[in-house]
Order: C-alpha cells, then structure tokens, then sequence
C-alpha cells in the first residue's frame, strides 16, 4: 500500500508542532467534516468515500523518510519529530455511512482525538470524501435522468489523475451506475467493467465490414459495433446490419448493439432504431457516448431519442458542471482540561469560527446529527442537530430552532428520530464493519426510491432539506456569536 | 511502485485480444496523441505528464491476478492470455517534452508499436498527459496574471483524488507557480512545501491573541498570521500587530505576513495596506486566499488590491473554469505487411478517421511535427506538420497548405524550423534523459518570454497560432477524404 501519510496541507505539520511545543500534545478536541453548497445547485449529496478515509488512518505513519524531510527544514522540534515516530491514532472518528443522502452544513464525519492527530487528517480527509461524495453525487444525478436506461461510466481517459479514475469508477457505482470501461476498478472493487471496440478497431482494418466481421468473429456473443467512424447512415450502420445477418445469425447468435460517439444523438438515434426494427433486429441495442450528462439525456429524453444505454465519460468523471466539492474541516469543541470530568468523560468547549462571510459561520460543540423521518410516509422531513448528550423524543416533546424563523417555537409531531453518524474508529480501533460496494449501492437506490422527496430529486430548483437545531446549541451559537459582536465596515 | 497496468479502458482488452486471434500480434501501428482546443478558450497549452507516463510504459506487466480476471471473464483467447503474461513494451515512442507550449491538433506523444502494444498504454497515457497539462496551463495562466506576485498552490483538499493533489502540485510548480501547500509532492518532486497556520489553531487557543502569540513564539522567523477568524480589522489586524511589535520585534525578527480567507479581498487588502505601513511594518506581506484564479487576480489588480501573495486553491487544481483536457489517441497508420520494405524501415499505410463532426477528422499517416520560428525575432510563428520522412527547409524552398485557405500557394522566408518531438522509447528502451522539475519550469519560462507572442498569452480572444500541413501530407488527407465521400442527411 502506498504511505499517503505526508499527502497533507504543510501547516497541518506546522501548527502540530505548534500544539506540541506549547504543551497541548495531550489535549483533545472535536473537529467536524460538513460541505456548505450542494454541486450543481442540486438538492441533495451522495455521501462516499469512508471506506479509503479508513485505509489512509489506520496506514497513518511517518517513515524515517519522512522525519529526515521535516528535519531538513530546521523549524521543527526535536521533541515533535520524535513524537512522529511513533505516531499512530488513538481517537474516535464518526461518520455518516457512505451511500447516505445528505444535506449542507451537517456534520459527514466528526473527529474526536488529541489535536495534533485529529489535525494531520485533515487533508486526506477531505480529499477522500470530497471527491466521492461529487462524483457518486454526479452520477445519482445522471441515473435518475435515464431512468430505466443503462449507464455506464467511460470516464478514465479524462479522469484528473489514475486516483480519479479509479475511485470514481467506485463513487459511480454507489451512485448508481450499471457499469465501468476501468478495469481495475473491476478487479480492486468489483465495479462490473464492460467494453468492445475503439475507431482504431476499424480503421485497422482495410474496411469497416472485415473490422466489424472480424469483431464478430471473437466476439460472438457480446458483440456491439461501433458505427460512427466514416458515415453512419451509409456505411456504419449498413455494415452492422449486414454482420449481424450474414456472420452472427448463421452461427445462432444475434448482434447486440450498435454505438455512436458523434452527431446528432437524438436525429440519429430514431433513425437506427427504424432500420434496425425494419430489419428485424428490435432487440438490438443502441449505445451512444458524446457529451452526455443528467441535462444532456433529459434533452434527448423529450427530443424521443431511442437510446438504450449511455456511455458517460468526462462530464460524470469530473462532474464537468461543476467539479469541486467544497467539503471543509473545522474545529467545533477543544477538551477543557481545567474542568471537572464525569467518570471517563471528557468535557469540551465550544468553538466557533466566524468569518467575514455569514455563511462560513461554524456550528460550535460537540454534537449530534439526526434525520426526522415522517411515521406516516417514511420520508425525511428535515435534518437536526443537537448537542452530543441530547436525546430527540419523536413525539411533540423536544422544541427545536429553524434558524431562518429563530422567533418560532416548533416541536415535530409523529416523527421517527433517527441518529446519521455511526463509530468508526474508537480509541484508535476500528470498530465499524466495513460494508460491501453493491450494500452501498443498495442503499443509495433505498434512500432515493423511498425517504427522499422527489422534490429535493429536481434538477431545477430543488426543495432545500430543513437543518434544525436543538434549542441547548442554538443558544450556544448565539451566546459565542455575540460574545464577539463588534463591527467596523 | 503501484501496478496501473490494468487502469486501462476494457474495450483495449477486447481488442488486443481480437488483435491476436485474428493473426496482428506482430503487426506495427502508428498512434497520435492530440488534443483539438485549448482550455479556458485559451491560446496555448503547457504540455506536461510524460514522466509519469514513462513510468507507466516502464512498468506495464500483467500479474497471475490480472491474468486470472481476465480468464475469468471468459471471453479471453488462451493464447492471449499467455501473450500478455509476456508482456512488456518493444515499440518507439516520440514525445513533445514536457513543458513545452503546445497547440491544438499537433501531435504530443507519437507510439509506433505492436498494434496491441500500442492500444493497450492508450488509457494511462491520455491520463498522465491530459490531467497535467489541463493545470500546467492553468497554473500558467494564474502565474501570468499575477505578474511578479508570488503564487502558491494550495489545492490539495479539493483535488480530485490523492494523485490530483500530488501530480496536479507537480504540474503547478511547471506552470509556474511558487509553491504548494501539500507536503508529498516536495518529497517526491522537490516542489518547495509552506504553510503556517488554519483558522482551527486560531480557535483552538482561549483567544486570538494568544493563538497568534504561541505560534510567534514557535515560528518567530516564519510568521504569516491569519487574521481573518473572527474579524479582520477590530480583532485580526490589531492582535497581529500587537504580536509583531510585543513578541517578535523584542526577538529581533519580523512579522512576515498576514493572511485574509474571506470577506472583500480588494477592499481589505487596502485598509491591511495602510494600517500595516503605519505601524512601521511595510515590509510584512498581505496573502490572500478565498477562491482565486487569473480572473479574479485580473480584476484584483485593476481595483488596486494590495496583495503580495496569493493562495490559489480549488480554482487551479481542478482547472474550474474548465476541468476537463480532451486529449485523444487516434490511429494514425498501420503497418503494410504486404508491400516491400526498405533495409529495417517499416512501410505505413495512413489511416484516417472521418466522423460525424468535422472537427474530429483525424489527420493521417507517420507524421513529424515542426515548429517554425521567425529568424529575425525568435517568435513561433506556425507549427507544420509533415510526413515523418520529410524535410523542411527554412528559406521559402518548402510550400505548405493552410487547410483554411488550401487555394493558396504558402512557403516560409527567413524562418528556423525545429522539429518539436524527440525519441523517448526506441524499440523498447527508454532512451531520454528525463529532465529535472527545475528545467520543465525554466522552459516555461523561456518560451512565454521569448518565443510565444503576447497574443496568444491573453485570456480574451487570443490569437489562435496556425498549423500548417506539408503539400504532401495535404494531398494524403484529400485523398483519404474523397475516397469516402458520400452523404445522406
């Protein structure tokens, strides 16, 4: 396995060194993971990447390599350096599992460690759920658009790095996409990898029926053909006709589709479709790969294109439309060491984080993150945050704060309370079994089919899920908020 | 080292294997690696990953595991099989080297090889070579409009993927950028690591003030603060300046910078400007760091900002304006198998692809790619492509074609024409000397100070450098072209 360890943000090392040097190598604090903007304006995130946050942790170490370079730069203390080489995680990490729908502003993972190793995770971190989280996002977004349709992922080739290829092979299938072009992400994730021919197939050859006969010949039983290279209509697709007549269907086998990665999908698309059925071949796919993403097939969608399958490449690999995930790391609570302790519990104080810009303002505290399910639908009314040691009562008894109406008292009624976060590390071990891809996937396809309103599902305008906070945390935030009030603008 | 052998595209299996079965193990083909526009509607690109790219073909190998998957499958020759448990590269490679400005529809990397050994790299070798010239030239463009400002990457957390934040680092530091945040890629690439401080240290200490003074008292030689946690101008400016005259000044040493995350950066950076010269600390920088890139510095620059040094993140390592670099790989020629050979040379039959879209007809045959300077200013003036056995001649003795204008008659006067690719694999072995990081940056450089005109330098609307095709190499693609001339639309 690769050492990503030192794969960090250089102040994440400079500010440790800061910790140790000051005394605080043994105090503990509680840092949040949250996003603030759903990509692509949509309504909802795909929450993914867990699984290689939990590789990068538990492989955490700093070689002797790694020690002689922070040596080289001759700002470090001895003391710190020597601290690193026996580095490894002690704390707790919750996490929401991935293939979770979620919502801006709540906390995807939380970390609860000394600082100077809840501190260097910080890049990795979000490096891992960032870029999942976009593409399984993205590619949710794309299956809901096709619909029955099949959707495969053709990204590799413009994915940003090997990493992006692979990985987003894996978020692609958590979003629920039915196959990849990549295939190592088959053997290393077990993302079904399909694939058949490239224009240098038939241009290889001295015309494209011997390319397209000859396909058939080694491929008799997966045979798609590519019928775009020279003209589609007078020589692409009459050669695919004439294989499947004359080389499949003497041996018992029927043609399985054809593709096309040029032109107008839509015009071209019903023409196919017409000779095709004319020639009897209606169960004949047709594949195309250009350009295609979630606007682009609901376009084709109302254009009565007749496509069976996409092959979607740069726009769901990199989530063209907007391809970066803006997921940040804050410190939300630091261990008050001067205070009492319950028993084995630690006692934190809130922090908050304010900024010039309103939006960046952080939730303080340590604390924990519900969704309220309706009892009557089973759909997820809203998001709620509260306080680690709260507990919701379902029925009408908690009050809780919209911080858009803070005047208003409100209290859910015939609601099912339910925690997101689950333990992943605890004390340095990891605790959580980690779950199967397809599981993944599984719950993603749940989430959509069943708790979630089609109306946070629209592409346009969608429904903003409702974030709550419990009334204890939002006198906090107001209390820390004021506390610091004073303006010059 | 990792094996990314198998991150390529599945349909290069099914083909090498078609390949093989079909008797072309030891057929020869020539591929062109392109792309056809620049990004950002840009007048250039900085061609950069062929290093890694090199590592790739050096390292390509099928394991028993690589090979049991594809059995598998069951649609994989045994023979096949068997072939690529052999498997290593023999062929030649041809390559702009990295760094050098390049232009849209000219080959960048040329492989003449085994056809199975040449389809097989295409996957990895549009990775390398696409993620790292799309932000090579990005971080070209950011370094351009910043002018003598310092420009340091700090994307890391927002790449796409562990190896976009470490190659995309590496291709910054080539485009021209200063530094990186992101502590691996100056353990591996030599890209000099900074970093100081995140808003979480200022937080995590009982106040500001403290915070600031702790890490002066840990870093007194490299102090930059970052004053913009709770507000920039009643509490960050005044608790740095209070550090820099009560903490650092006593020790001899200066406060090296301030940095601001959020809030109006040309409006801040002013009053910064001023307070900081007041207090007698106009040598102390102003960093800046809420999403920027070269558009964003533009407009900075002409309101005036007082900005020293920037911090550009999410905007350079993804390339957001743009994320996407389309390189392709096209099949160029094949081997004629039939025809007579001279001494070792092998004869090429050209081959072209033709397509819906006119944009992507292909350019064909065994190509050489020039590049033609003004001998009076040194300037590029056009690249010309010409088939690999012919010479130009620099004093208007070789006529060309614009294929915009094919009527007319062009030959160069008083020009210098330098071939732009040189051999990197020959028969399978590496025969390039891989320049350091440091000599990529510099001829960077060089170029865009000396050779490139400032009209393909700007962002709107740049000139669009020309590319010429040798009389021959013309009539070739004609040829080509009519041969399949028909239509039906």
């Amino acid at each position: 396995m690769r050492n990503l360890t030192m794969l960090m943000d250089f102040y994440e090392l400079t500010m440790a060194n800061g910790y140790f040097v000051k005394g605080y190598k043994d105090t503990w604090a509680v840092f949040d993971m949250f996003y603030r903007k759903n990509p692509d304006n949509g309504g909802y995130v795909i929450c993914a990447g867990l699984e290689q946050l939990i590789e990068y942790v538990q492989n955490m170490h700093f070689s002797e390599d790694d020690i002689k370079y922070l040596e080289s730069k001759k700002i470090f203390d001895k003391g710190f350096l020597d601290y690193l080489r026996d580095f490894h995680f002690t704390g707790t990490i919750e996490a929401v599992p991935e293939g979770t729908v979620v919502y801006p502003n709540t906390p995807l993972v939380t970390v609860t460690a000394p600082v100077i190793e809840a501190q260097l995770m910080e890049t990795m971190l979000l490096i891992c759920i960032n870029f999942q989280s976009l593409i399984a996002t993205k590619a949710s977004r794309i299956c809901l658009a096709a619909g029955d349709n099949v959707i495969m992922e053709f990204g590799a080739r413009r994915a940003q790095g090997p990493d992006a290829a692979i990985y987003g092979a894996r978020a692609c299938y958590i979003g629920g996409v039915n196959a990849t072009a990549t295939a190592i992400a088959d053997i290393n994730y077990g993302v079904p990898a399909i694939g058949t021919m490239a224009h240098s197939w038939i241009q290889f050859f001295p015309s494209e029926y011997e390319s397209f006969k000859a396909y058939a010949e080694v491929f008799p039983d997966t045979c798609t053909l590519l019928i775009d290279t020279y003209d589609i209509l007078n020589s692409g697709l009459p050669n695919a006709i004439r294989v499947a007549h004359e080389v499949l269907e003497p041996m018992g086998k029927r043609l399985k589709g054809v593709r096309i990665d040029s032109g107008d999908l839509a015009y071209f698309s019903k023409k196919i479709r017409k000779k095709l059925d004319e020639e009897g071949l209606s169960d004949c796919k047709i594949v195309v790969s250009n350009s295609v993403d979630e606007y682009l097939i609901d376009s084709l969608n109302r254009q009565g294109a007749k496509i069976n399958s996409y092959g979607v490449g740069e726009r769901m690999i990199t989530s063209k439309s907007d391809p970066v995930f803006g997921g940040v790391y804050k410190l939300a609570a630091v261990e008050d060491t001067t205070g009492s302790v319950n028993g084995d519990e630690k006692l934190f104080i809130p922090k908050i984080k304010i900024s010039e810009n309103v939006e960046k303002i952080t939730n303080p505290g340590k604390k924990k993150l519900w969704r309220i399910y309706s009892k009557e639908t089973g759909y997820g009314l809203a998001d709620m945050l509260t306080l680690s040691d709260e507990v919701i009562d379902g029925d009408g008894v908690t009050p809780f704060v919209d911080e858009s109406k803070p005047w208003k008292k409100m209290r859910f009624k015939n609601v099912i309370a339910k925690p997101l976060q689950v333990k992943i590390f605890e004390n340095g071990k990891l605790v959580y079994d980690i779950p199967k891809l397809e599981e993944i996937r599984e719950l993603v396809k749940y989430q959509l089919e069943n708790t979630v309103w089609q109306e946070e599902q629209r592409f346009a305008n969608p429904h903003a899920h409702y974030l709550d906070l419990s009334e204890k945390l939002y006198k906090i935030k107001t209390d820390l908020l004021s506390l610091s009030e004073s303006s010059d603008q």
